[in-house]
C-alpha cells in the first residue's frame, strides 16, 4: 500500500515533558504556605476557583497562575498575609519558569524517527515566552516544521493551522494528553487524535467521557506506540 | 508604471492604537501608591530596573509588568507594603487588560484602503491572548491576512515571517513607532521601514540615533502618510 502524506501534531506540556507534575509540586508549597489560613482543601478549591475567574484575562500559563495565587492568598488571608510571603508565590512562580524541562520517557527515541517520516507540528498554548524556552532547552526545536503557541485549543484554532499549512483534516494526527483540548477539537474537524493520558490533569482540562469516533480516535499506553500508529493511518 | 507587490507589516501597541498612555497612567497610580516609601523617582526606577532583570523571563505585556510592579513595591517597602496595596496592584494590571482600545488618529481612515491595495500583516510582541483580545476589540482583524504575535522582534523573527508567508524583505514595508523593534531589525534585512513615533516611548524600546538607509528609511508624522508612500514604493 502507498503511503501517503501524514502531518502530526504534538502537544507540548505533559506529552513530550512533564509539566503538570511541577504544578502538583508548587501546589504543595503554596499550602505549607497558607496552611496557618486555611486547610489544604479550601486553598485548592479557591485557587482553582480564581483561576477559573481570571482564565479569560489572564490565559494559560504560569504568568497568570502567578498572579491568581497571589489574588488567592490575600482573599484567603483576609489581608494578613505578608509581603515576605507574597515575595515567596512570586518566588514560585520563578521557580517554575526556570525549571528544567524532563522529556517524558520514549519522546526522545520516537520523535527524530517520526520527523523522517512525517511533517510534525508543534501545537501549544499557554506564555509564548515560556513555551519557546521550554521547547528551546528540551532540544526537540529542530525536529518540527512548524511550532504553533495558541491561547486556546477549540476547532477554530485547529482549522486555522491546518489551512494554514496546507494539512486536510483528514491527513493529520494529533497526539496529546488532553481530551479537552488535544483531542475533541481534532476529531470534530474530522481528523484523528491519539490520547495519551498523564499522570495528572489538570482541573480545568478535565472530560468525563471518552470520545466515539471509529477508526479516528486511539487511546495508547506511551507516545512510544505513536510511530506504529503513524504508520498504519499514513498507508490506510 | 507597473505596480508590483508590496507587503506592508504593522507594529499594534502605540501603532495602530494607544499603549503606552495607559502604562503612563497606571505608573502615576503606582507611584502614588508607593509615595509613603519613596519619591516618584526612586520608585520608576527601581520598577524599570526589575522589568528588565524579569524581562528574559517574564517577556512583554501586561502580567510581566504586574508581576514586576508587585515584586517592586515589596523591595522598595522593605517589607511594609500591605496585603490590601498588593490587591491594588493587581488591580493596576487587571484594568489594563480590561482597557477599550482607542485607535491613533487616522488609523480607521487609512488601514481599510490599505488592506484593498496590499497584503497587510499585524506584527506584534506581547501577552498572546492579550494581543489577541485587543485586535478584536479594536475591528481592525478583517484587514490582515495573517496576525504574528512573537515574545520577540528581531531580524530572526522578522525573516521567519516573511519566509513563512513568501514576502522577499526587498518588497516589505514595515510601519511602527520603536526604531529598535520595528525599523532597525526590518533595515537590517534589506526591507523597508516607516517610523512614525508615538508620543512617548517605554525606556526598554529607546534608540539614540535615526538609522541611516537611503530609499528605506522613512519617518512619518502620521499614519495618514503610509499610503502615498506605499504607492511609491509599491510602483518603484
Amino acid at each position: 500500500m502507498p503511503i501517503r502524506d501524514l502531518a502530526i501534531g504534538f502537544d507540548a506540556d505533559d506529552t513530550l515533558w512533564h509539566n503538570e507534575n511541577i504544578f502538583e509540586h508548587v501546589h504543595v508549597r503554596y499550602r505549607t504556605l497558607l496552611s496557618r489560613f486555611h486547610d489544604a482543601d479550601t486553598v485548592d478549591r479557591t485557587l482553582f476557583a480564581t483561576e477559573m475567574r481570571n482564565l479569560e484575562r489572564y490565559g494559560y500559563g504560569v504568568k497568570g497562575f502567578t498572579l491568581s495565587a497571589i489574588e488567592t492568598a490575600i482573599e484567603l488571608s483576609a489581608g494578613q498575609i505578608s509581603a515576605d510571603e507574597i515575595r515567596q508565590i512570586l518566588q514560585l512562580g520563578q521557580d517554575m519558569l526556570a525549571h528544567p524541562v524532563e522529556l517524558l520517557d520514549g519522546v526522545a527515541d520516537v520523535i527524530g524517527p517520526l520527523a523522517s517520516a512525517h511533517r510534525l507540528l508543534l501545537i501549544t498554548k499557554g506564555d509564548l515566552r515560556d513555551q519557546e524556552r521550554k521547547l528551546s532547552k528540551s532540544g526537540l526545536s529542530v525536529h518540527f516544521s512548524h511550532i504553533e503557541i495558541v491561547s486556546e485549543k477549540d476547532p477554530t484554532t485547529y482549522e486555522r493551522i491546518l489551512r494554514r499549512h496546507g494539512v486536510a483534516p483528514q491527513r493529520f494526527l494529533m497526539v496529546g494528553n488532553s481530551l479537552k483540548s488535544d483531542i475533541l477539537p481534532v476529531l470534530a474537524l474530522g481528523g484523528s487524535a491519539a490520547y495519551v493520558p498523564y499522570a495528572i490533569t489538570w482541573g480545568a482540562e478535565k472530560v468525563d467521557t471518552l470520545p466515539k469516533a471509529e477508526g479516528r480516535f486511539f487511546q495508547l499506553a506511551s507516545v512510544r506506540d505513536v510511530p506504529a500508529l503513524a504508520q498504519i493511518l499514513a498507508t490506510s
